[in-house]
């Protein structure tokens, strides 16, 4: 289809020389707007004077004939500065859709030193600032950035001429759709892909973009190739795809399709050891890799999620634009998104995140089997939550009691629910982390290990009829007493989170900044807390929470009422895992000297394993013979 | 050297045929002891009657100066019953050194099925039973089985004669010296291997070998060829080496001296996924290997330890001999050794076999912690522990009472030995196999945990500064309730443990047998306990402890003490992480309906992960709008 492609800007931004090099690239005809000026308005440019728009109006007339002659035959690239939006209505009318604009984008700053580097243009610099004073961007142009090469820029040009999508999602599921939308809602044109599964998944892309006025410009696709060919070079692919197995076989599908310098972005939660492998394996075929975590669920997803992107950090610097625009924000109103860390960072703290989650969600439902033994039922219980909310707020105390307020019919719906929790292996990395680092991290594994108990549904009723208690006394705790438990597990939990991640860093020499995790955890995520704003602090001054006073303080405060509650739940066996962990956990942390020593003592008589001395601190390794 | 070869047994085993090929094997002379019988010796057998030693006198003086004229000029084989040690004295008579029996073995069912298949031998098959009353097997011989076939039999004797040995033992560490003792001790000819290594490890197995008597026909290496090449063919080579790489890297340095059907048996600590890719790799190159767990310490080693060899059947069967003799007993004399099943399963479940050594002696540790809250000191908590021996007793029990009574000066050792307990790896895999398989084996982690907790001794004293604790109340709990949550924290110990190998059984499908397990675990190994013997017959009904209703009542009748206790504890800041777990862990399976309702709804909220409702059992998946 035949096009006059108008390239547009103020003064300076080079707008003849991309114009000439496009039409070449094309095999059309170039036109400069300027050598079609009337004599008196170059008369009135030499001598510093701006034109006017009366002045305008002939020449752009004539520009716009030069326009129409051209579009009979051939397409052709005409250049101009075309700074309003009533000139360009001037310029494309009569034109129908055989037209285009191509916006050069640059700042004064930029131009003004182009300017002064060359001097064979009438126009003087001191005129610049007129333009921009005049300047209306365009809608609905091609906008490219000065700062790319011409080369880059010519490159550019002909993939938007082309339809090419800037951004390419891969894999529709709940997060894909989610952050698709979010994407389109920020401008960016973007390609959207998911397999066809007969019966099952059936032009899901088309069917997804027709449901969303906000996707009218997406290109959707079920077909890999043509999804590929729709990217603009080189081609940026987010997928969001199952973890494992599912995500070697879509970048193995991917590959033959892929040109060097192209960037995959895995937004799955992907164990961050694969990660690793995968940045390996594609790094060998010059393809970049970022493992980005991606926090937020459906919601964060559409409106702004958490997001961590690990990898190689030029790559970064390449999809940043997209990641930064769509994540949450902070209260700073800084993007919920910044670079890790290189390897599988990015996908180890997004599971560390999981980890403190899965705690979190652990946590409340203890609150929630103590507050149900003292007789509440669900909206009584979301009550006393919704009073914690100005001590301890949180999106997911947020969540729980909407859940708790959920009716269907007389009944609550959150008592309908079978009782078994399931896992899509975050947590259960997080506990094998934890083990295979030697960090602590016990609530994490107590929470795992809560969900793997519920799974035995029929066990446990059949061990509910034998252990039945008859005796118990009464369960004699506050509301409030409740709340200081439950914030003292919670600040436990996310010690022991954050202190995992700071174990790893020092590991895998990734060098990790906890205040900026914490900063890009205050939004967007499922952790988003008030505690984690508070930790954006905290970890300015140190990477061990244990040591800040406030924390300090706040842990001493609660620890009476900790004291009370666990224990009042042991004498009326209720399963309080995770917190009765968090207080064993201090216990046998806070203290200087351990029994430790007993079990070093069994190691050597048994094993021979050696122990060392207190009273010696050379760190040497002894032997007994013990009997 | 020039030596006679005698090769003696009853009539039938063969020896004419064995001795005719050994002769051509090895180029020298070969005479039939039968045909230098008097005539009058030959008619009696021919017509049924017995010799007797007059009879057999002058004909084994013929046979003796055969030997000697032989001797003089070529070794020989000689072939003869020589059923008794007198009639050997007079074979040998003179020959100084420069003789050998070898003595073939069979049964009596094996040798007349032989005998019934031939029928050109003059001595009928009624006599047999009257050569099997005057046996005396001699001590010395070369021993071969007659199963074997003829040209096995012939290697066998020839290896033997080479001095061949039986048994490899490779890595003379505190296992490997124990173990090399305890083989040699039951009369197996070993070599042993241990590198050279300069200034650490120099002339280990030959200062080894003189160390100790029973090693005085043990050949010592520090070459791994000429290793090998001491050993008979198929040749039986354990390895007792740091687990991981260093075992792939002397499996590397052995195998371009290994020939196809040679047997490895690797009895370190290696990981149960290392073992199998082990297996598959070595059964690529027509080596067969064994993983067998090997427990019981340095003590065990030597005196008997118990063996969990997994793998393939059939080289388990070359190589039980060995391993069952050198293991423990049982209270029934059986070996604490039995093929436990295929691939890495030997080394799985020794892996748990290991995790639940950590409770045990985690939970120790924690009654360490109670038992000095209380005021006692070292020998005071010996004196309680050694009175509970009676209800509960157990080898760690046994050597914590050992450890607590060693005094150094006027102070007891344990008071001085370093609190931070090491840990070999076997713990941290137990909870990552637990976290993969999904079963909630969660004291494993607990102990595990505490011991990682443990190693952070300097963060530990800064915490321990920061959050003293000023109040509590009086520990009041008694010595038998402490020993009341003991019995409580090892029940729920070994159910976690067995259930952990119950489930990997199902996911892998190695068909485990919990009760045999249980029984090589009474002896031998560092878990051997009275509960342990409890469990063999427990096991033989039902895979589930819990339902088993001894057990039940002992779990009942201990509840009210553990409540107190436990509680006691969190009042008065006494961490016991792993008691605690136990009881939080019974809490939360033996009800029916938990509040994984509340977490399963979280997930659905903001995951959109659904769930399933109690009141359909179709087991379909629900989502909800919660807003």
């Amino acid at each position: 289809m035949k096009k006059v492609i108008f390239i547009i800007g103020v003064s300076g931004v080079g707008k003849s020389t991309i114009g000439q090099l496009l039409a070449k690239e094309l095999n059309i005809p170039f036109f400069d707007g300027d050598d079609y000026h009337p004599k008196e308005n170059i008369a009135k440019m030499s001598n510093g004077q701006p034109l006017n728009d009366a002045d305008r109006a002939g020449w752009l007339a004539i520009l716009n004939q030069l326009a129409k002659d051209q579009i009979k035959n051939n397409s052709c690239v005409i250049v101009c500065s075309a700074l309003k939006q009533s000139y360009r209505d001037l310029l494309n009318s009569g034109l129908e859709k055989n037209y285009k604009w191509v916006y050069l984008s640059g700042s004064f700053k930029q131009i003004i030193k182009r300017m002064k580097a060359r001097d064979n243009h009438f126009m003087p610099a001191k005129l610049l600032q007129s333009q921009f004073d005049i300047l209306e961007k365009p809608k609905n142009a091609i906008e490219v950035d000065i700062r790319l090469t011409p080369k880059e820029i010519v490159k550019k040009v002909k993939d938007a001429l082309d339809h090419k999508s800037e951004f390419g999602l891969f894999g529709l599921g709940v997060m894909g759709k989610s952050l698709s939308r979010n994407l389109a809602k920020k401008g960016f044109k973007i390609s959207i892909f998911n397999r066809e599964l007969k019966g099952t998944e059936e032009n899901v892309a088309i069917n997804f973009k027709h449901e969303f006025q906000e996707l009218s410009s997406a290109l959707p696709f079920n077909n890999i190739e043509s999804f590929v060919n729709s990217l603009e070079v080189p081609r940026k692919i987010m997928l969001m795809v199952n973890a494992g197995k599912i995500t070697d076989m879509v970048i193995k599908d991917l590959m033959p399709f892929l040109s060097a310098g192209d960037i995959l972005i895995d937004g799955g939660n992907s164990n961050y050891n694969e990660t690793k492998e995968r940045f390996d394996y594609l790094k060998s075929k010059g393809i970049h890799f970022v493992g980005a975590g991606v926090s937020g669920g459906e919601e964060g997803a559409l409106n702004g999620p958490s997001i961590m992107p690990g990898g190689d950090k030029e790559s970064y610097k390449a999809v940043h634009p997209f990641l930064e625009a769509i994540a949450a924000k902070d209260e700073n109103g800084l993007p919920c998104c910044t670079y890790i860390g290189t390897e599988g960072s990015g996908h180890f703290v997004k599971m560390v995140h999981n980890g403190i989650e899965y705690v979190e969600m652990q946590l409340l439902a203890e609150v929630f089997t103590m507050l149900q033994a003292l007789g509440n039922n669900p909206d009584q219980i979301a009550d006393i939550l919704e009073s914690w909310k100005a001590h301890s707020n949180s999106y997911l105390l947020e969540i729980t009691i909407d859940i708790l307020r959920k009716k269907e019919g007389d009944d609550w719906l959150v008592n309908k629910i079978m009782d078994k929790a399931g896992n899509k292996g975050t947590g259960n990395w997080t506990t094998i982390a934890t083990a295979q680092l030697g960090v602590p991290s016990t609530m994490i594994a107590s929470a795992l290990f809560a969900r793997y108990s519920s799974f035995y549904k029929e066990e446990r009723i059949v061990a509910s009829g034998n252990f039945q208690s008859n005796e118990s006394s009464k369960f004699d705790v506050t509301n409030d007493e409740i709340l200081k438990v439950y914030q003292f597990g919670r600040l436990i939990n996310h010690y022991q989170g954050f202190k995992l991640i700071d174990e790893a860093s020092k590991s895998y020499k990734w060098d990790l900044n906890l205040s900026e995790l914490s900063r890009i955890w205050t939004n967007g995520c499922i952790i988003k807390s008030d505690l984690m704003v508070e930790l954006v602090t905290v970890f300015k001054s140190t990477n061990n929470m244990l040591t800040n006073e406030h924390i300090i303080q706040q842990i001493k405060k609660s620890k009476p009422a900790v004291k009370k509650v666990v224990s009042q739940c042991v004498l009326n066996d209720l399963p309080i895992p995770t917190l009765s962990e968090s207080v064993n956990f201090l216990n046998n942390f806070a203290i200087a000297k351990s029994s430790a020593n007993l079990i070093q003592a069994q190691r050597d008589y048994f094993g021979a394993h050696t122990f060392q001395r207190l009273d010696d601190d050379s760190g040497k390794f002894y032997h007994s013979t013990w009997k």
